[in-house]
């Protein structure tokens, strides 16, 4: 009998010995667990469940009462019976070895209990990678839906690259800052995950190496580790990747990508400079190794404007460009768009297509609405000065509470702040007691799993008292945790 | 050097020599072929281009001009040159090489060129599986709008298996039919090919058999092959697939599911009878087969309501059930669902969230206004009458022009009507006669890899006029090919 996972939910209002006869009914019902297998013993199942042995003996005395176990001198606990007629008929096939055969892998596992937490609407969300509920842009809604009133009298399937329109209205964007390209080489996608979704299964053999930063929101994904694709990263400074660094792992590993965050980085909030910008291009040409440049962050500058993308000096398509409105106008929307060689967007195109048959159409055709009438540019100039608020105040939380157990850096724009513990820190148990005081970190070994030292905070999500509550919590557990190893 | 698949256009604007200059400039630029390589004689070149020897001569020599290459006495012409310089510094990564490394698979060739003809307005559909423009439901998007801007006030990320509210809707307009589910066994897809794709990645193993119907939509689908999955078909009659054959492949192939369309198949248009869900499911049953149902066309039935779905009969979580409004209200939304076992939405819903992060949030408002407020319905009524008129014409022209040559059912619903012509035709000749006259249909191996003799008709797309014109010459042109064997 392999061990068990499983225990029962100390809050739910359903006995804790019924969970328990539950569980254990669905085990042999799923042939999990066969015809003269021992079960553990009382105690072990105790322990196992962190409950009183009386509860295991209340649900082992409910199956004994049904036919299904029978306990044996000697031989302990033992199930004797599986029918089906036992069981009221309830064999469904046995979805378990299903689930385990699909090559996905699961999300992580701290993903899935975040992801489970921000369902909580009391939980302080100190690491929510997405604009507050109130950041929506609402507040065009009226406008959007009477131009699309106008404009829409099909509601189809798309152009396999995206709607047309949308893609020209992206062009047209991407001009001033450098990046001219016709709309035969932008392909819509729901988001700059699915673009690395498609490049994983277009793009890259099995067994491939890419090039990161040191942290990066690629390493939360377990999309490519599924395909057997490995990730190496490449050392960081405040201007960026370290070129240096670059050129040896570049040459050690032979990367099939580099994968680049360039703008206000996620999780560190790094701006790349100008010049790191031209040295990479420069290097990589030379090397022949593509960039995924990801720019989701661009348009959340703070202070001052960012260098052109890195794709704006692409002359030879070494470049796939990566852009999306999820963190700058609606995450809902699910509209990006990627940027590149026709014959790689061409690809791209075509697995979309077998994979979704494209975006939603109305999406796309609000962001075309948006970008067209030029509601997106309104939207982003506010956005702006309520980020730079809550950023400025974050900051000031963090000199107040901070100061003696990390160091960060002011972050020019994007959401995030990425701060550096003076110590190490056992991650996970300070993942948990921050969630336990009703607040969601975001832990930095997601991105780096080699940091235990690291975590990365969101200004963007929470409200100013949230952030000051969430974070005099989290500089609690923080002492609380260091002085407890 | 390999085989040369590329030819020039002759349609093209662009003279056949310059055409084939830049062919073979771009092949020397991304290093596929290398200095030193012999290239084809010219009459060999010729051949493969299908163009004169003068043409490739003249290419040959601005080839000698810019120093590319040279024709040597006895070694025949070489490559000499590959300099960045000489090539205007156009070299980009080999992207070739990416693109075919990716584990992937095209889409089928005769669906890419399907998909191309499509863009041309002049062409006659006969084969597209999507409604016309002008049945989209425009009509109610004044209170749909209306309703979005009183109900969303938020457009972020939705919950992981989609938003609730629209799940709730789903398991009240399933209840009728017999499937009594809450919202926790519902997962919002972008459609049921994302649903299949999110299959065949997290349920699968690589090498697992599907059963499905002998001709079918899935095998289509190149998603599956490229993961190594297998269909073996069942074979049907009047009423759907035949249980004595489900029951021998059930047990000859070790399948690891069965897909099925019971009602209005996809591309046959059978209708599934009470009798024969029964026996499946109570078979499926017994060899504990999961079944994937795929509902997608099951509102619209033109003559009267189909018996229940498969899964309302189910009380042992054997079936996964497939809806869409994709073919009933909006293709271009992108909303679909899947309902099972909780345990398999929870793995299929954290796969999807790790390949888009969940489906457009707008596009799921809109479905659920359309669900709520009654709209859905009515639309459907009034889709049912056009539909019905489209099938009853289709089937008095394929009275008068096909008679001779082919047979069919009338379909009870749907939006196809599959032929089965008298004899084997050279099916990828005939599409491409039809295609060369202006009509596009869908032939029949797609479907059914090893039919010879079939043509899905459509008629949902087509106007009238359209349809009378398309099947005219589509009778003609299978005469002719008939005729040129």
């Amino acid at each position: 009998m392999a061990q068990i996972h499983w225990k029962p939910d100390k809050q739910s209002l359903v006995p804790m010995h019924k969970q328990i006869f539950d569980f254990i009914k669905d085990k042999i019902a799923l042939g999990d667990w066969s015809i003269g297998n021992r079960l553990p013993t009382q105690m072990e199942m105790a322990n196992a469940f962190d409950v009183n042995r009386s509860t295991v003996l209340e649900a082992y005395e409910a199956l004994k009462a049904e036919g299904l176990i029978e306990s044996k001198k000697s031989a302990g606990t033992i199930i004797v019976n599986n029918t089906w007629s036992v069981l009221a008929s309830k064999a469904p096939p046995n979805w378990e070895k299903y689930i385990e055969s699909g090559y996905q892998k699961p999300n992580l596992n701290v993903i899935k209990i975040i992801n489970e937490l921000n369902l909580d609407s009391k939980m302080i969300r100190l690491g929510a990678g997405e604009l507050a509920p109130e950041m929506s842009p609402v507040q065009y809604m009226k406008s959007i839906y009477d131009h699309l009133l106008m404009d829409v009298n099909y509601m189809g399937y798309e152009e396999e690259k995206g709607l047309l329109q949308l893609r020209v209205e992206v062009c047209k964007y991407l001009k001033p800052m450098g990046i001219d390209v016709n709309p035969n080489k932008v392909l819509i996608v729901s988001g700059v995950l699915q673009a690395l979704h498609l490049i994983s299964m277009g793009i890259l053999r099995r067994g491939a190496t890419l090039l990161t930063e040191q942290a990066t929101y690629i390493q939360s994904l377990t999309l490519f580790e599924s395909h057997g694709i490995n990730f190496t990263g490449v050392a960081m400074d405040g201007e960026g990747l370290i070129v240096a660094d670059l050129l040896r792992k570049a040459s050690v590993k032979k990367p099939e990508l580099l994968y680049t965050i360039p703008s206000f980085q996620n999780p560190t909030g790094v701006l790349m400079s100008v010049k790191r910008r031209k040295a990479i291009l420069s290097l990589c040409e030379k090397e022949r190794l593509p960039i995924i440049e990801d720019d989701t962050y661009r348009e959340l500058w703070l202070d001052e404007e960012p260098p052109a993308p890195i794709k704006a000096g692409d002359k030879n398509e070494t470049v796939l460009y990566m852009g999306s409105i999820s963190k700058s106008l609606s995450a809902g929307m699910r509209v990006g768009w990627i940027v590149g060689s026709e014959r790689v967007i061409n690809r791209l195109a075509d697995i979309k297509m077998q994979t979704d048959y494209g975006s939603s159409s109305i999406s796309q055709w609000m962001c075309y609405e948006f970008l067209a009438k030029g509601y997106y540019q309104s939207f982003i100039k506010s956005l702006r000065h309520e980020l730079k608020i809550k950023r400025d105040f974050t900051l000031k939380i963090l000199d107040q509470y901070f100061s003696d157990i990390a160091t960060w850096q002011k972050p020019a724009g994007g959401f995030y702040i990425w701060l550096t513990l003076n110590k190490n820190i056992q991650m996970y148990r300070l993942f948990e007691s921050c969630y336990r005081q009703g607040v969601v970190i975001n832990p930095g070994n997601i991105y780096d799993v080699s940091s235990n030292k690291n975590i990365r905070i969101s200004f963007s999500y929470a409200s100013l008292q949230d952030l000051e509550q969430g974070l005099m919590i989290l500089a609690r557990m923080i002492k609380l945790n260091l002085s407890n190893r």
